[in-house]
C-alpha cells in the first residue's frame, strides 16, 4: 500500500465511526476551535516560516497576504469552526417517507458521503474551514494543501487532530497529505477505492486540471465569469451601483463580475455613468466596438476578454441589440456561476430568471451575494458551478448523501 | 466538428427550448406513445432483422429474449411513455425559499440538467423509456445503444423524433448515435462541452469502463452484489421466504441477492431450510467451510464468490460469528445497492439500518423492492449505487438540478 492508500484506509475506518457520531461531532469541533486559540503561538510561528520562505521565493504581495496568519485571523478561524459545530446536524434527517400499500415503511434519510478529498492552494484557513464542514457532516477528510502553506497547514491539522482525538473521535477524521508534489495530487485523483468525492478549491487552472484528470467524482467550485446585463428598461443609477459593487467590493472572488452587457437603447446614457462610477477605483474597461464609440478613451476588447475571469480591477463591456443577444452571450461565455439583469421590465426580468442557466440568477442585486452565509445556508465549502449533486453554495447539506431505509414484516415481491 | 460534436450542439440547442417547454412535454410524449403503437409493424420488422442477425451471430438465448420486441412489449413501451408523460412536471418546483433581512427574496427551483448521454446494451425498450424520462425532465438526450439492437433502436428513435417534432418541440430532443463502435462510446465520454451527465445502463463491464474513462460526470447504476443477513434472532421461515424471493423471482436483475450471511447460532436450522426452499428452483449454493459442515453436498465458495454478481441461479452462503462480522463482510464486498437483515431483534435491526452503507437497507423484506415504482417514486432510469447526486432509484426528480433565483431592488453588499 502507498502512503495515500494507507491514509485512505484509515479515513474510511474513521468515517465509519463518524457516521453515527451525533452530538460528539459538535463537542469535538468546539474543542478543536478552542485548541486553535490555545496553540496560536505555534500556528503563528509555523506560518511565519511559510511567509518567510514565500517572500524569499518571490511570492507576490496578494498571495503573501492570503498566506499570512494573524491573531485576528486565527480568532476568525476558531469562530468559523464554532459556527459549524453549532449548526444543526445534517445527518439522520428524514427527507421523505411513506407507508406503501404492501405495508413496507420507506424512509429516505441523510447520511455522510464518506471520505472527502480537498485539494487547495495557499490559504491556511481553508484547512480548518474544510475540516470542520466535512466532520460536522460525518465525513472523514483528506486535505492536500499547497506547498507554500505546508508548515501552517501541518500545524493547524496537528491541533485539530489532537482535539478530535481527545474528544473520543478518531484523529484520522482529519488527515493532511505531507507530500505536496504534483504526484500526490495525481494519486489522489485516482484513489477511487477510498475517496467518495474530490473538491478542488483554488484557481481556474487547478480546477480544470482536477476536472480533466480525476477518476474520483469531482465537485467543481468557484470559477466565476459573471455578468451584469443592463436592460433597456434599467434604472441606470441602480445599474451603476450594482456594477460598482459587483466589480470592486472584492475583485479577487468568484462572485465578482467580469463583463457588463448593455442594451443599445440604454448604452448612450449608461456607459458614461458606469465608467464614471468605476473610475473611483481605477477600473480598466475593455469595450466592444460600439462601446468604444461612446467611450472613445477605452481599450478595445478582444474575443478572449469575453471568456476571461480577470479577478482584478478590469471589466469587459459590450453593447447588445436585445435581451436575446444578452442571453446568447451569457450562454456562450458564462461559467454558470452568477448573472444579474438590471431592469424595471417585468417580462425581461422573468425571461432572464427563466432562461439563464447559472447557479444564481439575479434581478436588481449584486452578484456578490452568491455565498452560503448571504443565502442563509450557513458556512460553505465553495460555490458549485456544476449541475450534478450540488449547484450554488455548498454547505453542510451538500456534503451528505441519502439512503433508503425499508422496514418490513416479511414482504416479498 | 465531428458527427458527435454536431449532435451535441444540436442537443444543447434543443435543451434550451425544452427547458421552458412546460405542458408541451406531456403532449409530445403522449404523441410519441401513440406513434409507437401506430408504427408497430415497422418496429417489429426492424427488430426481426436484429433478432435474425443476432441468432446468426450465435447470440445466447437470454440475450435474444431481451432483444426481441413483440406486440405486447411495444404496448408496454407505449404505456411506460404515457405514464412518464402524465407524471407531475419535475421542473420549476420551488424547493425552498426565503426573504433575507436585506430584502432579497431567494428561491431554489428545479431546472433540467441539460443534455444527458445514455450508453446502453441490448434492450430496445430502454430507448423509449430513457428518452421519455429525459424529455419529461426537460433534458435533451443522446442515446448510444448496443450494436445488436441498432435497427430496432433506429426505428424507435425515428418514430419518437417525428412525434416530438409534430408536437412543436425540436426533434433533436432525442438523438441516436448511429456509430455503434467502441470509438463512439469513447468520444461520448469526452464530450464535456455538450454533455452534462452520462448514464451507463448495462452489465458491470460497461459500467466499469464508463466510470474509469469518462470525463463527463457519470451516474453509476445497477451493479448489485446484494446480501441477506439471517440474524441469530431471525424468524427462519420468513428468512427462507425472503431469500427464495430475492434470489429466484428474477435472478438477472440488480436487486436480486448474491450472498446470504447466516449467524452461527441460527445456521444449523436455517441452512437446511434455505437449501430446501431454493432447491425448488435448482439454485446452486456455494458455501464457506462452516456452511459445508452443515450442508456437506454443497460446493465450496472461493474468495471470488463473495465479490461476484452472479445474476443467475447461484447463491454464495457464509456463516458469521456475529452481526459485526456480517456488517464487515457487507462493507467489504457489497456494491452498495441493497442489503437486508432478517431479525426479530430491535437493536440488531436498528444497527443494521444505521451502519450498512448501501442505497437501500431492509429489515424483514426482499431486496427485490428496490425499484422506483415499488418505492412510490415512479418510473426510473436506473438504480444509482453512487453517492453523488442520486442514490437509489433515479426517477424524474434525479434528472434535474436546481438554480437559485434572487429578486432584489438594488441591493449591494
Amino acid at each position: 500500500m502507498t502512503v495515500l492508500e494507507e491514509m485512505g484506509a484509515r479515513a474510511k475506518a474513521a468515517a465509519r465511526v463518524l457516521a453515527s457520531a451525533g452530538r460528539q461531532k459538535e463537542v469535538a469541533l468546539k474543542a478543536a476551535a478552542q485548541a486553535l486559540l490555545e496553540h496560536r503561538a505555534e500556528l503563528l510561528s509555523a506560518n511565519e516560516e511559510d511567509c518567510r520562505a514565500g517572500a524569499e521565493n518571490g511570492m507576490g504581495k496578494s498571495l503573501l497576504d492570503r498566506l499570512r496568519l494573524t491573531e485576528t485571523r486565527i480568532q476568525d478561524m476558531a469562530k468559523a469552526v464554532i459556527e459549524v459545530a453549532e449548526a444543526p446536524d445534517p445527518i439522520g434527517r428524514v427527507l421523505s417517507g411513506e407507508s406503501r400499500p404492501n405495508g413496507l415503511r420507506i424512509e429516505k434519510v441523510t447520511v455522510p458521503l464518506g471520505v472527502i478529498g480537498i485539494i487547495y492552494e495557499a490559504r491556511p484557513n481553508v484547512t480548518s474551514d474544510a475540516a470542520a464542514l466535512c466532520v460536522k457532516a460525518g465525513n472523514a477528510v483528506i486535505l492536500r494543501g499547497g506547498k507554500e502553506a505546508f508548515r501552517s497547514n501541518r500545524a493547524v491539522v496537528k491541533v485539530l487532530r489532537e482535539a478530535v482525538a481527545a474528544s473520543g473521535l478518531p484523529a484520522d477524521c482529519v488527515q493532511l497529505v505531507e507530500d505536496t508534489s504534483r504526484a500526490s495530487s495525481a494519486e489522489l485523483m485516482g484513489l477511487t477505492e477510498y475517496l467518495d468525492v474530490l473538491i478542488p478549491r483554488g484557481g481556474a487552472g487547478l480546477i480544470r486540471s482536477v476536472k480533466e484528470n480525476s477518476r474520483v467524482p469531482v465537485i467543481e467550485t468557484g470559477v466565476g465569469n459573471c455578468h451584469v446585463y443592463v436592460d433597456a428598461a434599467a434604472d441606470l443609477d441602480m445599474a451603476a451601483d450594482i456594477i460598482f459593487n459587483a466589480k470592486t467590493s472584492r475583485p479577487s472572488v468568484c462572485n465578482a463580475i467580469e463583463t457588463v452587457l448593455v442594451h443599445r437603447d440604454a448604452a448612450e446614457k449608461a456607459l458614461p455613468k458606469i465608467q464614471a462610477r468605476l473610475q473611483e477605483k481605477q477600473v480598466e474597461l475593455r469595450g466592444c466596438e460600439r462601446a468604444l464609440q461612446i467611450l472613445p478613451d477605452v481599450k478595445a476588447a478582444c474575443e478572449e476578454d469575453w471568456a476571461t475571469e480577470y479577478l482584478d480591477y478590469i471589466l469587459a463591456v459590450k453593447v447588445v441589440d436585445s435581451l436575446d443577444q444578452a442571453l446568447e452571450h451569457i450562454a456562450r461565455y458564462s461559467s454558470g456561476h452568477s448573472e444579474c439583469i438590471v431592469t424595471e421590465s417585468y417580462s425581461a426580468a422573468e425571461r432572464f430568471l427563466q432562461e439563464v442557466d447559472s447557479a444564481a440568477v439575479y434581478v436588481n442585486a449584486s452578484t456578490r451575494f452568491t455565498d452560503g452565509g448571504e443565502f442563509g445556508l450557513g458556512a460553505e465549502i465553495g460555490i458549485s458551478t456544476q449541475k450534478l449533486h450540488a449547484r450554488g453554495p455548498m454547505g453542510l447539506q451538500q456534503l451528505t448523501t441519502n439512503k433508503f431505509l425499508i422496514r418490513g414484516s416479511g414482504q416479498v415481491r
